[in-house]
């Protein structure tokens, strides 16, 4: 069977899914944690073998590094799915109760957004998170998980779906597509995919928002700013840019440029120049900057760059205005940040730079889900439709209005006979 | 200038437009209203060119109508407005605020969404009320209105657009496209318009959706069903069934097929094609349900057929699973209702459907935003991302992150030296 018949056939059962209760879910959860590690033996000669076409292949440290599943990332998995069981329910949640008029009550309650389409980078806990938020909040999900970790995904993906449709589960609950060609198969099911969030490089999520009609919830670039204000203070701000460039170089909520302010930067720029130096990293600027540091000199073009690597792009600025300009121009609304003791330019920064994230004195690198206290993340958004920034269980919801009437007739309310009242309903 | 480059412009003008106080929003919108109605010779003379045009050609009686635009027109509109300048501001609302620790806290705010593009049909109220909440949201809009009332749309656009730049909204506020071409390029606009709200014919929604990158908000079907239960109440059954298909046929929520249990047919048919008939609709069925009533015999794949018309589609169902998966087979996820005195079949209807708006004994038509007392109608969306059937100004919305720090920095939280607390802020 190819993809899309598979996945309509997921979309036919996607309303039982829907309509599993939380002990249901919870215990698909708490099943499959143990499952994992019944069968932890299985899982890793699957990923000895994963590892070992690697390095046959000769794929860089990081990314055998990445492929690993050992011991300690099962216990991670498996803690995680934990975590997630105690989580609050996501579904039927009242975000509204009005009585229109008498004995017509509308109630808006979320519920699943369907089918999701998850295809996402080449290590293997991604599966099972994935697996496992999307079980929790009654969503049908289809896989495509980086073929290095063929091998290791396709145990974990039977141990997953054998377990829940054990459970109960419906048999189109999960489905794991392997083959590479089945990506472009998969952004064709408009008809029957709700959503798709990708992960991976960005040329890869670009290559996908572009390619399918099915919406899309991700990012595909990260290029964060740190502006330095006139009212800075220097020991708060040493500390954040270098955290914000250094903390974790390939992550998207890293700092890619850092604007100064014209009037400190002789002050300002050499003690940051030498702490970032220190820390490994390399600048580029424009010329003007090139007088006060060691830096190649860019184009102005340039300053989109997201380098995801020990390097800087470096500007001045003559004002906050020009500042929050550049961001909005050249930025990827991601997360900014302005490091100043004066509220009033915080204030306006925050309002005026128009990304997911706006922050003031402390690093980019705090844009996530998990640091943002949500429990569990989906991935970090950059668009502005349905979730923005880092986006937790409530990412993979989306509401029904249910209408409970005794037979009323709009009719009534248009000719006059009957009047709505609209008073709020006492949660139940 | 072409499209284009008006609206990088109106991007740019974006974050001012945000950041406006809702003092000055509502500001703008009042003088607009005095405006519009110190300026009404002007208009009325624009409408009875348009009016006089629409003679000559010929167009439809119904669609002259429309474009009207008279004294109880303009009273409407300028009670609109009026109406929208009581409503709460939808910015600036905290959703969250959290403290991650101690001196770092972080706030979920409410802000306009940023550049909209708005494609509606030829009645100039449209663009009136349009404007107007946009305004209201603080997002920068678009507009493109029907050809067929282009001279009023020019004259309305002119006073609206005089009268808020004059009030301090930027230049960039507004802008009227006004050529049909101008469409395609507005559509190509992905990097500078964040949403297109399209209405109009099922085909023209369709179109947009299938040509541009933008994220799109709205319907192009509308499919709605009634669900006839077993446990049905005749009494409520027959003038909901009416009401349904009748009460205004040209609209999305009107019913376009009726389900009906097996075990009632006989019984229920007969009163209900009677009472239908003398609302004038005509029926479409199965083989089966010519054996009780008169009507045309269609197949199967034509239920997916939205008339707008005096018409309607019958067929009769063997259970209330078979209703449900005939819905979601071939409806369009827009409003659905069950009749019937069975609260467990009515939830597991509610449940099962997947569509915006899940009803049980009322009519479909009460599928609208002033109906759900949302005070305005940005439109009615069939997706299930960002927002779900009506929508009311909290469409125009989204949310950013703000997160206020002392200076500090992730490395202090990945290496254990500080742990979060997550503590949620009682609202300032």
């Amino acid at each position: 069977m190819n993809i899309r018949e598979e996945v309509k056939r997921m979309k036919a059962d996607s309303p039982q899914m829907a309509a599993l209760s939380l002990e249901m879910r919870n215990r698909a959860l708490e099943e499959t944690a143990r499952e994992l590690e019944s069968r932890k033996e299985e899982i890793f000669a699957a990923n000895a073998r994963d590892l070992q076409a690697a390095e046959e292949a000769n794929l860089p440290p990081s990314v055998q590094k990445r492929l690993k599943f050992d011991e300690h990332k099962l216990l991670d998995v498996v803690k995680g799915i934990r975590e997630l069981e105690k989580l609050s329910d996501p579904l039927a949640q009242v975000q509204l109760a009005r009585q229109l008029d008498e004995n017509l009550n509308l109630y808006r309650v979320s519920c699943p957004i369907g089918v999701i389409g998850i295809i996402f980078e080449a290590r293997p806990d991604a599966l099972v998170q994935i697996s496992a938020l999307c079980i929790k909040s009654g969503n049908c999900a289809v896989l495509k998980g980086g073929k290095e970790t063929a091998a290791t995904n396709k145990v974990l993906f039977e141990i997953i779906y054998q377990t829940v449709v054990g459970c109960g589960l419906p048999k189109g609950c999960l489905l794991q597509a392997e083959q590479h060609q089945e990506i472009d198969e998969l952004l064709s099911c408009h008809d029957c995919v709700d959503l798709l969030i990708p992960r991976g490089s960005n040329s890869f999520v670009q290559y996908i928002m572009n390619h399918t009609k099915i919406p899309v919830m991700g990012h595909a670039d990260g290029v964060c700013h740190i502006y330095v204000d006139e009212d800075y203070d220097m020991e708060k701000a040493l500390p954040v840019v270098v955290d914000a460039k250094t903390q974790y170089t390939a992550a998207c909520n890293t700092m890619e440029t850092l604007l100064v302010h014209r009037n400190i930067a002789e002050e300002f720029l050499p003690e940051a120049a030498k702490a970032l130096t220190e820390a490994g990293v390399k600048f580029r600027g424009t010329e003007e900057v090139s007088r006060y540091i060691d830096c190649e000199v860019m184009e102005e073009e340039e300053f989109h760059t997201e380098y995801l690597d020990l390097m800087l792009s470096v500007k001045l600025v003559d004002s906050l205005e020009e500042a929050i300009t550049h961001i909005n121009t050249y930025g990827s609304h991601h997360t900014d940040c302005i490091l100043t003791e004066n509220s009033r330019h915080a204030e306006r920064f925050m309002q005026l730079v128009d990304s997911a994230g706006v922050y003031q004195n402390c690093s980019t690198r705090f844009a996530d889900g998990f640091r943002y206290g949500f429990g569990a993340e989906v991935g970090i958004s950059t668009g502005k439709i349905h979730a923005r920034g880092p986006v937790g269980l409530e990412g993979l919801v989306t509401y029904k209005y249910k209408l409970y009437g005794q037979g009323q007739i709009v009719a009534d309310y248009a000719e006059g006979r009957k009047t709505f009242h609209f008073q709020e309903l006492s949660e139940e």
